[in-house]
């Protein structure tokens, strides 16, 4: 609840049309890319700086309301669904690209500058933003540092995490700081800057980022490796890997997602395999040849029924969008699409592979399993329909098998997804009484009023996917 | 002081032989490779395993007693000076490499191996850890950890940070946690693996860490660009990464530098030059060979006098070991070598270079600088003599000028070597207040009695380096 007082100086601080509490507006943001979680907002606020937003947490503390950092909504955890109601914090007028440094390899941006529109904007340099998110056409960099997100390319290049170089955030209290800088080494104090990658919007807001980027690589060469045993396909991950090849994509999808991908993309996917690896390397065009040879000849070698190259980089795109719009295809095939990510070592992933299937079986469950192989991070899926509480009892359960699964492998519960409010009930798991005591006093320093995305990370004590509602 | 009592029980966690306490002992562990700093701690332990520092931990926090976990103390900051008194904790018995694991490319260690040792042992394999800090052959990976060290090969492969997967750890509490793991991503809670590495010791004592391993580089070519104009080869550094090459080293020496390393080592390095850049690239041949033309052209572009590769790995390795030599060379010339690291944006090289020189002139001291000039990480040194009072002020003031410029130019007061408690009085000019008050809420959460090495990273009052003793 925002008092009549409170809303006043809310106001007063973005102006009238920047604060937003009709039902209308409220329902839009009551909800985000995550199934079966919903709750109403307060108020919806579009500061126009980083003072604005000092103000508008400031005074959030001061009447204990709770503060959602936004960006697209995209994330798959419930982490920006306004489970406690308060504030959502929008930065669709806090989107600039700032500035692109061709010296120090930098650019800078505030948080709410979409990710394809800064890769495509640097790119245009010569410049290289490698973390690609499935989501990137519409998620933003504000987001994305939030959940510390992943993407097609992160077996060679890394997380969102490996390229945050400095932040400016507004801490629960209305202090600003900054953190890191455009520098190549900076140990002065802790790392700030990683803890506030990945925190989920519970401890402070980001107001602005400089983000690494790296040279542009000169060629990139494109294949798809098809199987007819899934167990097979999974070890040639590990197998290319440990000779020594790090190729920049390394992507993973079972029969019955290729057969609703196919049918969603229409590209000429090969429906009648087990599975397929799509393989990418990037690089000096000599390198890159070089690999792609060795990892057909391993691909054929591991029983790959054949291995076909893009024969341009138009098929080679095809292929890419074909995969990232794995989860899109699969949604049309139930009312409810529930995608996971845990993630295990990457000499497990045939192990993991097939457990997710013994799994399904064993709870009468379809589960589709697509993902980023080369990372270890698979997005085991099932469509269902969340009005069918005896099948959403089964697939909780197998979910709850698959996560336990993951830890037994010397995995984790969430790979890129985040933990959110969907995956709090399982933290435990990974990281043990000891682990969430240590995260929760951390939030507790910094956040003592419980302010920030409240309800997130930390699991009050279902271990049960719930419908929220206020 | 530690009482009988308290000393009878920590005999019992770790034998005898494990608790020592003779004035000789304490002696050889009341200083580390930073000059003029030393005080007496009251005992020094071996533990041998993490159960045993747990208990250790754990009595500490009982009875107050500061610990000071020490790998080689070749640090820079007076980071394991026992200031305080209290425990040295020594992992001379928690030394074993435990796995090489070829499938994951990880490498899972005890905080005590040698830096170099667990460099060669994954060599042997045809992998590669990168983080090469120059005190390798005697620094461990714990400590390595715990300062976030760097190297040569940073400006390509990143610092310590960039390899760290998975700790276990020991909080004050004595509660064991285990962060990360052999995962290419995980988002599980906060980022607690990199909040502990360059903690300094100062949050938890790290018992055991899985670091990333990449594939061995195929070739590696060095060369040497000679300057008569220090600014004209700071200038090259920005360029060469501008035009999108990115080298494995990229290293400066200016000429008073040059004239003591190569009074040294005896490898004919020139002295009659104004400075020089060491550069190196690996990778395929192919590349390698492009890149070297390539970065060749640039400097004689940029005005180097002369461009000399190296003619044998024999050659390459003796330039290295001479850049490497660098601080033990110039700590023949005085008593007290001082030696800094502040850090700019490279593209802040030349000016940085030159305001060190100015600063130089306007003290009157004698400043020599080599460093990481691809990283924009300087190391100005000071060839001085502690028990000269009135020059030791001057190279205060010198010192103090330095980061002063380093932080107007977007840097930082140390980029690898750590605040410890030598930078702890400057530690606010790149935080800020807002900034050091959110890292002493973290320390004050994790460690509410501060017995985790007391008084490093957070300044008491002085801005000064002073003499500390007990």
């Amino acid at each position: 609840m925002i008092s009549e007082k409170a809303k006043k100086r809310f106001i007063e601080i973005v102006g009238e049309e920047n604060y937003r509490d009709s039902a209308a507006e409220k329902l839009v943001y009551s909800y985000d890319a995550t199934p079966n979680y919903q709750a109403m907002p307060d108020a919806v606020m579009v500061p126009r700086n980083t003072k604005e937003v000092s103000q508008i947490v400031k005074l959030c503390n001061e009447f204990k309301i709770p503060i959602v950092p936004r960006g697209s909504g995209t994330n798959l955890c419930a982490g920006t669904c306004p489970t406690e109601g308060g504030i959502v914090l929008l930065f669709t007028r806090m989107n600039q690209m700032l500035e692109i440094d061709e010296e120090n390899l930098t650019v800078t941006v505030q948080p709410g500058v979409v990710t394809l529109d800064m890769i495509q904007a640097v790119e245009a340099k010569g410049l290289f933003y490698p973390p690609d998110p499935s989501s990137m056409k519409i998620s933003t960099i504000g987001g994305n540092i939030n959940e510390n997100s992943g993407g097609l390319r992160g077996l060679k290049y890394g997380v969102t995490r490996d390229y945050v170089l400095g932040l400016e955030a507004v801490l629960p209290n209305g202090d600003i700081i900054k953190t890191g800088g455009k520098l190549a080494k900076d140990v002065a104090g802790y790392d700030l800057t990683r803890l506030l990658v990945g925190s989920e919007g519970t401890l402070a807001v980001i107001t602005e980022a400089t983000m690494k980027l790296v040279p542009m690589p000169e060629t990139k060469q494109t294949m798809l490796a098809s199987y007819q045993d899934m167990e097979a396909a999974a070890k040639a991950v590990s197998t290319i890997i440990s000779h020594m090849i790090i190729p920049a994509t390394l992507e993973f999808l079972d029969q019955p997602t290729l057969e609703v991908v196919e049918d969603f993309a229409k590209i000429g996917l090969p429906t009648d395999v087990k599975a397929v690896l799509l393989i990418e390397q990037d690089g000096p065009l000599e390198v890159v040849v070089r690999d792609m040879k060795k990892m057909q000849e391993i691909c054929l070698q591991s029983g790959a029924v054949s291995v076909d190259m893009a024969q341009s980089e138009l098929e080679a795109e095809a292929l890419r969008t074909a995969r990232r719009s794995a989860l899109s295809a699969l949604a049309r095939l139930k009312p409810t699409t529930i995608l996971e990510d845990a993630t295990v070592p990457r000499s497990e992933i045939a192990t993991m592979v097939n457990a997710i299937n013994e799994i399904g079986l064993k709870h009468g469950v379809k589960i589709c399993t697509f993902g980023h192989a080369g990372d270890g991070n698979l997005h085991p899926t099932v469509p269902t329909d969340a009005r069918n509480h005896e099948e959403m009892e089964r697939v909780e359960a197998a979910f709850e098998d698959i996560f336990a699964t993951a830890i037994e492998l010397g995995g984790t519960i969430t790979g890129e997804h985040g933990v959110g409010l969907m995956k709090a009930p399982y933290l435990e798991w990974k990281l043990g009484t000891e682990g969430i005591a240590v995260m929760k006093a951390i939030k507790q320093a910094i956040d003592p009023l419980n302010i920030m995305n409240p309800g997130k990370v930390f699991a009050k004590e279902t271990r049960k996917r719930v419908v929220i509602s206020k």
